[in-house]
């Protein structure tokens, strides 16, 4: 590069800038003049898994403008254009994490800044903008000050956090959106760890994600088409479907949680902890996923060897036959509770079909 | 069955048909009272992709009541909870067609019933309700006999239709929405047949859609993920992506629409027509592929064969090498243009990287 062109870039510079990035500071906020009431734990309505806490977090970005200023405003009706790409094009990507009231009386989020990250990831994966995680991070936190008082009271309470980002371009062109709309949520969420879960896995002609897809990303697009095969595994009593992937029937991951299986080698005679591998990008790497993981290698290296490496039913069906399958059970946020004084991980069991 | 367990049955029936199908009658009106300007043909608003008529029809839909009464009114934002399913896990699907302006001053729709089918099947695809496909395009002709007048009033004028049906059930369980909205916009569209159109072949490590997956399903699933590889073409000189599949590139679609090769045969010397075939589900039904097929079968089966089959980029290369390849296009209701009088069908020279 001459000198000459460095300084065509230089000029440049300034008008890139104006763009703002996302910053978690001089919040705006309007209180809830309507505040909602907070539902009895296992009610008919934390099952409905529709009820909120009283505020959300929004945040408006251009490709213009950049980020603008984060607001947390009482919980609303989006206004949203019928043009808008995010309603056509699935251009959104979307978190799940929760934060805990501990036994100690402290609030807790639980390894933030991987799902902020993974945002991000999902964000660019859809063509939705950039941000910096620890600003998400900050944001998620200020919700949750305002929020934790009256609706995390109980030790032991938690909120699942949603936090979504949407593209909303008011225009039909197939082309990435030029704006978007980040919004944070706080849910009041069923506590699933007190049922044992059912997977069914899925018939051979379906398929969830495909290597060079997007089954890595915490996208909308991997969770509709699926509907249909989760519908059909609930009528059936099932809680989850199991996502086989390829003619061998390889086993990926829950669609909402990620799979593991606990089996003895034959070779070795050694326990293993078996997951599907990240490489082939066709699940999510999960951040319960990871902290299990993490948990075993830093504290079980000898009991357990941890395989992430592909396996098939049939290898799971043979090993249940050889008496060497132990268990298996998935692991995910909305689908598990963390014992947060002690951070280990209670996983339920799993009927495999 | 006894017929203890008919009778069972039939006394069952009257609380599922509570539920309604959609029916074009009685449909409420709310005349819109700012109308919009019509844009020059060929102006920036045009090309914006953003200026719609003044009216919309929506509709709603509920596992209890079934469809609601259709209403025309004027075209405004949507007021979806933050919590909706179309947001978070693109429960939502579409289609693209054109109403026209023949010269002979008639208004006619091409095809309507074959978009309004296709619809109906990417609905199932994921998990949004069923309709009567006629109901549907009653429908969009009671919206086009209001807007017709103003907005279509030159011969050989266009406007491009936009029904859209997405999931708005206020709750984020990963679960079938309980509510739904299908609204129908008619959208003011640049004349795209003017241009000369270059495809890019996409990336290797790149798949859009997958045997088992939703490819061949309009939803919104297909769209947002593939924006990143549609702006890298955009910013390398290209209109779209001519989506490859495998390790030896078959040739499946161009995303928003679908592709032809005419080359002659090797073995015969005959000319053949090559575009991929629908059996593997991963490309979609478009109605123009389906009409240039039919169209040639009926008039041209003498002077060109109708190949529907797996093809590779290095089969139209070995084609091209020896001399055999004849030219290439694209048919889509979005990105051609139709002689209405003559329903012959004008398609674009395509280049091929």
């Amino acid at each position: 590069m001459s000198s000459a062109d460095f300084a065509t870039d230089v000029t440049k510079r300034p008008q890139q800038e104006v763009a703002m990035p996302l910053i978690a500071s001089n919040i705006k906020f309007t209180q809830a003049t309507n505040p909602r009431k907070v539902p009895q734990v296992d009610s008919n309505e934390i099952w409905a898994q529709n009820v909120s806490s009283d505020h959300m977090l929004t945040c408006q970005w251009t490709t213009e403008r950049g980020w603008d200023t984060p607001e947390i405003k009482p919980v609303a009706d989006l206004n949203i254009s019928p043009l808008a790409s995010c309603l056509h094009y699935a251009t959104q990507c979307f978190e799940g994490m929760k934060v805990y009231r501990g036994f100690d009386g402290k609030i807790r989020l639980f390894r933030p800044e991987l799902n902020a990250k993974r945002l991000a990831m999902s964000a660019k994966c859809v063509s939705l903008p950039q941000f910096d995680a620890d600003e998400l991070v900050k944001l998620i936190m200020a919700l949750v000050q305002i929020e934790s008082p009256k609706w995390l009271q109980k030790p032991g309470s938690f909120l699942y956090i949603r936090p979504a980002l949407i593209g909303n371009d008011a225009q039909l062109g197939v082309r990435v959106p030029k704006k978007a709309t980040l919004f944070i949520l706080l849910m009041c969420w069923p506590d699933f760890s007190k049922s044992n879960l059912r997977l069914l896995t899925s018939r051979g002609d379906a398929t969830r994600a495909w290597p060079g897809g997007f089954g890595y990303a915490k996208v909308g697009a991997n969770y509709g088409p699926s509907f249909v095969l989760h519908d059909e595994a609930v009528q059936a009593g099932y809680d989850q479907v199991l996502w086989l992937f390829g003619p061998e029937g390889q086993v990926t991951e829950a669609g909402a949680s990620n799979f593991f299986a606990v089996i003895r080698s034959r070779e070795t005679g050694r326990h293993q902890l078996l997951t599907a591998p990240l490489d082939e990008k066709i699940i999510l790497d999960g951040v319960t996923r990871r902290s299990v993981i993490e948990l075993v290698k830093a504290n079980l290296a000898n009991e357990l060897e941890v395989v992430e490496s592909s396996f098939t039913m049939s290898d799971l069906q043979v090993a249940w036959e050889e008496g060497r399958f132990l268990e298996a059970f998935v692991s995910g946020t909305a689908w598990q509770q963390f014992d947060i004084t002690t951070k280990t991980s209670i996983c339920r069991r799993t009927m495999i079909q």
